[in-house]
């Protein structure tokens, strides 16, 4: 029988926009690991008669009720005196609790406030559990084979309490049905066309294994997942389903899992002892920095040259002025100039180019706001391809970011 | 009387932790600009009964229901069939939506699927909400004075919508008493100092007056929300505490309300007629792009050098090689001489320059991970600084990039 849980997160900050609540998408990962799903995710403010509501609503449909938020020391913080009430439970000091929340103050050297002290009082009800990293303990308490915990909204504090305590004791007290995803990462190709590919393949997949498409700039995630009782049969099932479809989609997928375009590329270079460098003139250095945000991509970036200005182009990347003037700084051979430049003058393997017009201003009848050239060059071959995206400036320049990605990803190493 | 509203984000994805849901965080800072109050957030898989559950228990507390997600063209896109029948009402071809998709898609000369097709198939008793630049039309129900209001969980199909249609026809339909939002902007001062500077003035503020300090990478906003009857009124009495704060921080801001860094520093340099470029290393590209993020960047903005490797440094930015081996390219000798050659290089009246170790890996004794030197430079000086930032990468890029626009603010035009 699957373990369901609910997550409820207490706060107006997140209520009225003003902070985003990325804890409770931890919080799911995290329970979906061991194979207990999360069912509903409820934020409320603080107050006392919605939270109480909440606590039982939660408690009607699931197994497991984790709740964050409203643990601190001041008087706007209501979840521990509302779980004391709503378990019949008085506050009485706990002796472990305040030796950790005094060893805590002596480690960083500061002095206790009696608010802090005050943290230590805890429902009888409930057990303590340790917060390494803060002055509001966890707590965990049980009835009628429900349990529910409560944890600090403080995000490292709340991670480290989960993943170090609470999940090895809640895997070890429920888990026994298990769940299996599995994740095909493709790139170039809309939602709609992939489901139209797979369609024969998506609609004989057995009940027990769901489909999901989860499309972000020009990506598509296709999301296996398989519920059942024996995680290796469930690999394995998992396993020939993505084998079976892979070869009417295979020239679209770049990975799967945990993998990133931006990381697969990486790799690609790693192994191939090759170096990379952007000519960028729309996208004005969007592109580097998906590259450089991934951790070691020193080893195969050399750098780029945003050419934003005309004279830059011609100056840094020695396009020809009479070129520019007559076919426009958007065209085909101002594009494969700059890709072969960047080339030559950062001394790399591979060079990429892009420059298109953002907008949303200098769009033409010709060349409207979305039009961008994108070149692929290395020493044997240099291809452009124009593209026509959007109206919005932003996702032009992420849609030009992303499938220049892909231009890499499918002429490099090709033949 | 207040006006409440829920938000209902439907998606496996959001509750199995595979895709973190900022979509509700937007659209509760949206609502309460305009005064709507967020009650709770609710986020379902997609299941039939729970879907239909929620709607029920939503339309029992709020007057305004905002549901995201499940509008896509495949099968498990379940919320506009569950709305259709919770509101008894049968799918009928919309002329007009139709008309929309496929100017859409005639628009990006790309093929339209049957699939898409059928997203023009609307409840009768729905009124279609246009998705400029999404195929999944929103929908507008509205039953015994509530509004039910379904969006597609495409963030900016749903931003778009929200903001160009949405919140517009709820603020008429709603809103009476007024509220007033004002937001001081600063930058390179702490949340904690910056409220210390103003414990003062901010103890004084009346009932009716409100104020919240939202802070993010480096940039601390200062709100304040004035709720009454006359919007003149409110404009005075916040442009009068405005008046009286200023003087105390005047050094940190850079601007009110939706001013943005980029944007400001921007509107300086067309108003001297001066022009900027970058050399980037450990930035490796952010720092432009938040520059050409703003439309019309390209009037003063020339260009970048993006050097991640030793030997781009060395060819494109003249760092001499004895000088980068003595002292690192982590060091003020070496930004100086960054700064100095890209304003030569890309004939900028302006140079700014980063290089730092942005982490994981790379981090000595001397030069831990988050040391970063920045430096600017114009016809009649140049400085560098050096910072100490943090260890995770992604924050390292975005603090250095904010500190470096921060840099440019404190010594353009500062004679």
């Amino acid at each position: 029988m699957p373990i369901y849980a609910e997550i409820i997160t207490i706060g107006d900050e997140i209520l009225y926009g003003q902070t985003l609540d990325t804890n409770s998408h931890w919080m799911s990962a995290e329970l979906d690991q061991i194979g207990i799903k999360v069912i509903r995710k409820t934020t409320i403010g603080d107050r006392r008669s919605e939270i109480l509501t909440s606590f039982k609503e939660a408690e009607s449909r699931a197994d497991i009720i984790l709740i964050t938020g409203g643990l601190g020391p001041t008087s706007d913080d209501l979840t521990k005196p509302l779980l004391a009430e709503y378990f019949n439970s008085k506050l009485i000091l706990n002796e472990e609790a305040l030796a950790e929340i005094e060893a805590l103050f002596k480690r960083v050297n500061r002095k206790m406030s009696d608010a802090n002290r005050g943290q230590a009082m805890l429902p009888a009800a409930c057990q303590k559990v340790t917060n390494r990293y803060g002055t509001a303990p966890g707590m965990w308490f049980e009835r009628n084979s429900k349990v529910f915990i409560a944890m600090p909204g403080v995000p490292y504090e709340m991670k480290h309490m989960m993943a170090d305590i609470l999940i090895p004791r809640l895997a070890e007290k429920y888990v026994d049905g298990v769940i299996h995803h599995r994740m095909i990462k493709t790139i170039g190709i809309p939602e709609s066309t992939l489901a139209d590919l797979i369609n024969d393949w998506e609609m004989a997949l057995p009940t027990h294994i769901k489909l999901a498409y989860l499309p972000s700039f020009g990506q598509v995630k296709l999301r296996l997942t398989a519920f059942g009782s024996d995680i290796a049969v469930l690999q394995k099932e998992s396993q020939a389903l993505i084998d079976a479809v892979i070869p009417t989609i295979d020239k679209y997928v770049f990975g799967y899992d945990n993998d990133e375009i931006e990381y697969v590329i990486g790799q690609k270079l790693i192994q191939s002892k090759k170096t990379l460098a952007f000519a960028e003139s729309c996208t004005g250095g969007y592109l580097s920095h998906l590259i450089t945000k991934v951790p070691g991509s020193s080893a195969y970036f050399k750098g780029s040259i945003i050419s934003y200005a005309y004279d830059v182009k011609e100056r840094s990347l020695d396009v020809n002025h009479e070129m520019m003037n007559e076919m426009g700084a958007v065209s085909e051979e101002v594009v494969v100039q700059m890709a072969k430049a960047v080339r030559e003058k950062l001394q790399s393997d591979v060079g990429i180019s892009i420059s298109g017009i953002a907008g949303p201003d200098g769009g033409t009848e010709d060349k409207p706001v979305g039009t961008v050239w994108i070149a692929y060059s290395d020493k044997d071959k240099t291809v452009a391809k124009k593209y026509q995206f959007t109206k919005d400036r932003i996702l032009n320049i992420q849609f030009a970011a992303t499938t220049a990605l892909n231009m890499f990803r499918i002429n490099f190493l090709s033949e």
